[in-house]
């Protein structure tokens, strides 16, 4: 671990001198998503994260992964820092039983690291392990069957998070993704499934990235209510990238009106932290600080909260 | 016009014997849309998908207008192929009062042409105008505004539809072009701007690539019926190239399942021609015979027909 403990509490002061200077509140609810900074191992992103005065992160598997469970959750509650989410559960889609029960152990696993990470950070940290279907498997072109396996699953997990105490959030993927990432695609479809579980227990994430064109998202966000176990901003730009998978741009930089869509969110009661989740590859070759540093800007310049 | 009208004749029976040796009925219902031999000019276009063996073609404006509208109908009658729709009108969501109608005049002029190509065009052909609607204009971030333009437009263009014996159909784009290129996303939400109006002059568009995604396919293709002016096929690849807009694949290289949503619109009660359209640069460049050869060949074996 490279961060001790003393550190954190000699960065308090300067991060709420920092915010009052800012003057706005909006950003307290602010949570850097580990993808946001995706280079930055776990102690970096962490530091980072709090030397730009945010409160929150929410965390990967991979770099948790990469320190080890026990280590990680030290490092976590050495932070100060909420967890907001764990990312990512899910890929559950397969037709092979034996690769489907890997699949399924395999986010046993992450619901047990989401409930160690959330019991080790601060206060207001949320359980939240989010899920994401997984796409078609190669060749088959049965995407009914695919919904099915993936809703399949969810119910075969329910237990194990409610035990856990950890909540499944069900993240709807951008449609351009059906084909090899998350085969569901809307709100209202994620919905569909999760509310065939308790609320308490099974959820949905909102991301702007993902549903900010459904001609359907207002009545959509208002159904989920307390469902909504995550809100997860980035802007979409265009021209889409060469790889759309890093289309994910910092809020402003493109079409979404975060506005409204943080208004449709708190009208639903949604009150906990909002996760700035950017894939982009400029971003991602920036110095993390930097990063941290501009999310705040745009976080507060955008979102709306 | 470099096409003599005793050519179609003698084009006929290599034709028909053409057909009889792939003994298949399922691609006499195959229009070409011009966009998937893109570089051809019309004389090229119409002469390549005769000699291939194909019954009808999808027209665009542009090669229309480089030979000009009565030229065009000439070739076109000449040809002896139907017409299935003409692409395309749309592009309705400026704010601006000037722009907007210059885009009604645009959309006007576009009717004209759909009615003349149709009526010059073979027996069976479809006076069938496809609207695309716009994205948002530059800088603007209000979605639900602009998707109220692009259906105020389509009000103030019926009565010229009507007159003209035409169909504007309202094609849903992929939720990946709602920003900069269609704002209408789903099927749902073209039939909820349709249903406004008489089923007789505004209907929409089913393309494959557009809408494969969508959970709520079948129910919207039922709720359709009557009002589908159009079914446009082509496959969904991955990984998406690095410009989005030529994602679309030949049938057969990608993830649509073509069998189950030609069933739907068949048993939705749609009869008439069923276009190929593929954006996709390798196809582009290929020989515009040799496309329409492989376009014959993978609607035979993909699409269900």
């Amino acid at each position: 671990m490279s961060e001790p403990a003393s550190e954190s509490v000699l960065q308090r002061p300067a991060r709420s001198a920092d915010r009052a200077q800012r003057g706005s509140a909006g950003s307290a609810r602010l949570s850097l998503n580990q993808a946001t900074i995706k280079y930055a191992d776990l102690p970096t992103a962490l530091r980072v994260t709090r030397d730009a005065g945010i409160e929150a992160v929410g965390l990967w598997r991979e770099p948790v992964a990469a320190v080890g469970l026990p280590t990680a959750a030290a490092m976590v509650a050495d932070s100060g820092l909420r967890v907001s989410s764990l990312c990512r559960g899910g890929f559950v889609t397969a037709r092979d039983e034996h690769q489907r029960r890997a699949a399924l152990d395999e986010n046993r696993r992450a619901i047990d690291e989401t409930a160690t990470l959330a019991a080790a950070a601060a206060p207001g940290s949320a359980p939240v392990l989010v899920l994401v279907a997984g796409g078609l498997p190669e060749g088959d072109r049965d995407l009914p069957a695919a919904r099915a396996r993936a809703a399949d699953a969810v119910g075969a997990l329910v237990d194990d998070a409610a035990a856990a105490g950890v909540v499944l959030a069900i993240e709807p993927m951008h449609p351009m993704y059906a084909a090899d990432r998350g085969v569901i695609s809307t709100l209202g479809q994620a919905l569909d499934v999760a509310e065939q579980f308790p609320a308490a227990t099974v959820g949905v994430v909102v991301d702007t990235f993902h549903v900010w064109w459904d001609p359907q998202l207002a009545g959509q966000v208002r159904r989920a209510g307390p469902r909504i176990a995550s809100y997860q901003v980035c802007d979409w730009i265009t021209p889409l990238p060469p790889d759309a998978l890093l289309a994910r741009g910092m809020m402003g930089e493109g079409h979404v009106d975060f506005p409204a869509v943080t208004r449709l969110v708190t009208d639903a009661g949604y009150a906990g932290d909002v996760e700035v989740e950017i894939f982009h590859q400029e971003v991602w070759d920036a110095d993390p600080l930097d990063v941290a540093h501009r999310t705040v800007k745009a976080f507060d310049a955008h979102v709306g909260l």
